[in-house]
């Protein structure tokens, strides 16, 4: 065993009481009421960081919340790995639905529970301390690594999306490696070499002037309501396939290879079954679930408002009605040719008696890694090593639009070694992070340094 | 001229004032911090009833908002007409959007604007004031009068239906007489005969058991909101044809006769377009606007929720979304026969990936009367008399479903004499009612009995 695993077995309650205070500052990067939190959680990391052994540490002000930056470079010859995570959370509300105070974290079988636990305070952290573990016992790093840490994953990454393209030599690297991903379950670790991109669209159809009596109008005037039900039929139909002309023209098609390593993920589909709680699983019948839900590119709505929605009844023709609703892309789809797609279909489809008003608001390109890549193969020994288990390939379904930009601008291709579960209830009251993986975590990621300096 | 015409003519001013005092009580039926105010308008209406020389006032409480009766039953062997109309009014929220406020009636060119003006109170008024007007200059009605004015025409109208199988013999008449409908311009008077009836339906959709994550969860699950927009496609083609099996069975076909008389109607589709502001107008081919509009059945969503609606975009797969819809119905449709098919339609093409619960929460039969019978003639002179011009007879698209419940009952036909106008903006703010048609009203009411007496 490496002295440096020796040393994080040892310190295992000092690194849970680090994460703790980390996870007691409500960096909402969202709730500008918490800005003062944002610099403090900035800060608190900075100094782990330089307490952890970690140089050149600076908190980088921007036009948003500040970055955190903090390198060791002294392994001449060694491959440099670039280490990505965030140190915002989403907001705890609603509140009242929390079993324990979502900024005091509170231990219940195995599991802590605090807003940020798992996405991704306690993900990025594994890094710092796999870092002092290997300074503190050896004094030195067996790679390079740099750390750029961001306060607005949850709000749009603007600063760190202006810092990448003018600070290309300070984050120069051979890869990057975040742990911001799942596993599958607590005793199968995972590596994520697919994420989908998404272009996400606001739909507003307008018909009437005003709100009309369905009574004295209805028949004569159009709803923008009904149409709305059209236009979601015409966009993709009952069994999931995308009906906008030229929408699947790019879609790398699944390799024979690819879709037999898919086969072989350990998927229970009754869990899923009665985590999602749908009556059944559902969606395009020539893919298994598992490529529908990582592989495939969807179209879903995601909330509509229009007309009366108050209690009971009333007879209103709206005069307007708001959709908001995305695509999830998949290599090799772009998403700006996406979004024009959709706006052409849904302009030719518009009957001529409303009119429609479509904005795009986000865009991501969806990643694809090479899985035979060094630093992945360094990954698979080093979860190896430490579950006993060899890691499952996997395709993630969201979006981390980092990996585009890291992929786009700095050239890196990049090793998603996630320790998140599927109960973590990310974004939604009680999340929580399995605390053995939290150090488990710490030991992967000495191990990956370590293997990959080899 | 008779003596009644040259009564009204000579107390204008102080019917208007009276009107004035009625539009002042604030009686909104629906909100329980106007209950005081709903008491205070019917005990207002029944003064002003016994005022004018009727018999037999009556404020009856029941179980929700009284009841005014009222008679003058002297005019041996001449038919007997019940009038009704409504005391209550809709809320006049938004507030911010009247231009003088919805409970002090204010004059702007020839128009009193108030909540109520219009919808009824304005309108119910000139049959008291025919009523003093024949008894202060003649001492006599020259035919036999029932008044019954309800205060839940806008909440629902419980405690009428509630009273008229129990009150038969005190309502028995030959035929009933309301305002409460429209005429197309201040010059073109108009008599209603056929009225939609409607089928209200609250649906809800259901898919997983709390909001999922639409990148991991997308192409999985099936979306709730997705499933409705096939909903409302399979429910009405973009045409407007209704696709629900037996929706059209009992649909009683228009004659060429009425198609004719409705080709007549003096229909200014600009105007019509201006009012709405609709880019164009919409609906089954086959048919004529004013036949859509009036004479054929429709379905609209009235109201969406579900998902995210707040500011921005929000990546959810909603759990469950609800819709508020309903189905106008012309004779000879059942509304009872109308829920069931389109509960079974709806349940026959709800995909097994979700689950849909549909609540009918509202059913009133449609209405057609014989525009040849007597009293419509009568009334046709009145009207003639009044305005210079013959009236047209037109169909509405709204549902007045006392005009059933009389029908059923009482077994009594109806005349709809109405005075609104279409820019009357009732149930909206600004609502407003053209004071000559005020005064012709009066005047009409007073030929109506006139001549249906005679």
């Amino acid at each position: 065993m490496s002295t440096a695993i020796e040393y994080a077995q040892n310190h295992r309650e000092d690194h849970l009481n680090e994460l703790f205070d980390f996870l007691r500052i409500p960096s909402v990067s969202t709730q500008p009421e918490h800005d003062a939190d944002i610099q403090k959680a900035a800060r608190w990391l900075a100094e782990a960081m330089q307490a952890a052994g970690l140089e050149n540490v600076r908190v980088i002000q921007g036009v948003g919340h500040p970055l955190v930056y903090a390198d060791w470079l002294h392994a001449e010859g060694k491959p440099t790995v670039l280490i990505y995570g965030h140190y915002d959370v989403q907001p705890a509300e609603p509140f009242e639905l929390w079993e324990s105070p979502p900024f005091e974290p509170t231990v219940r079988d195995d599991f802590v529970y605090a807003r940020g636990s798992s996405d991704d305070k306690g993900q990025v952290y594994v890094h710092v301390k796999a870092v002092e573990a290997l300074l503190k016992s050896n004094g030195r790093l067996p790679i390079n690594v740099k750390f750029i840490v961001e306060g607005e994953e949850e709000s749009g990454g603007a600063s760190l999306s202006a810092f990448l393209p003018e600070n290309k030599t300070l984050l120069a690297a051979d890869v990057a490696l975040i742990s911001d991903t799942g596993m599958p379950s607590p005793e199968q670790p995972a590596l994520v070499y697919g994420l989908r991109g998404m272009c996400y669209v606001l739909l507003d159809i307008t018909g009437p002037r005003r709100d009309l009596h369905s009574g004295s109008f209805g028949g004569g005037a159009n709803n923008p309501l009904n149409v709305l039900g059209h236009m979601i039929a015409r966009l993709k139909d009952e069994e999931g396939h995308i009906l906008i002309p030229g929408f699947y023209d790019r879609v790398r098609p699944l390799t024979a290879e690819e879709r037999e390593m898919l086969a072989q993920f350990p998927f229970d589909e009754q869990a899923w079954l009665e985590e999602t709680g749908v009556p059944e699983a559902w969606g395009e019948p020539e893919y298994s679930l598992i490529e529908r839900l990582g592989a495939r590119p969807t179209l879903d709505v995601h909330g509509i408002i229009g007309g009366y929605t108050g209690p009971g009844g009333k007879t209103v023709l709206p005069a307007k009605v708001h959709a908001k609703l995305s695509m999830r892309l998949v290599p090799d789809q772009d998403p700006a040719e996406i979004g024009r797609l959709f706006t052409q279909y849904v302009e030719a489809i518009t009957p001529p008696s409303v009119r429609v008003n479509i904005e795009i608001t986000g865009a991501a390109p969806a990643s694809i890694s090479d899985w035979k890549m060094p630093a992945m193969q360094a990954a698979v020994s080093a979860l190896e090593q430490t579950f006993g288990k060899k890691p499952v390939f996997m395709r993630e379904g969201g979006s981390i639009p980092v990996v585009g930009e890291f992929k786009d601008i700095l050239g890196l291709e990049t090793v998603l070694m996630g320790f998140g579960l599927p109960g973590d209830q990310i974004h939604a009251p009680n999340e929580r992070y399995y605390l053995p993986n939290f150090y488990r975590g710490i030991e992967s990621s000495i191990r990956f340094f370590e293997g990959y300096g080899r």
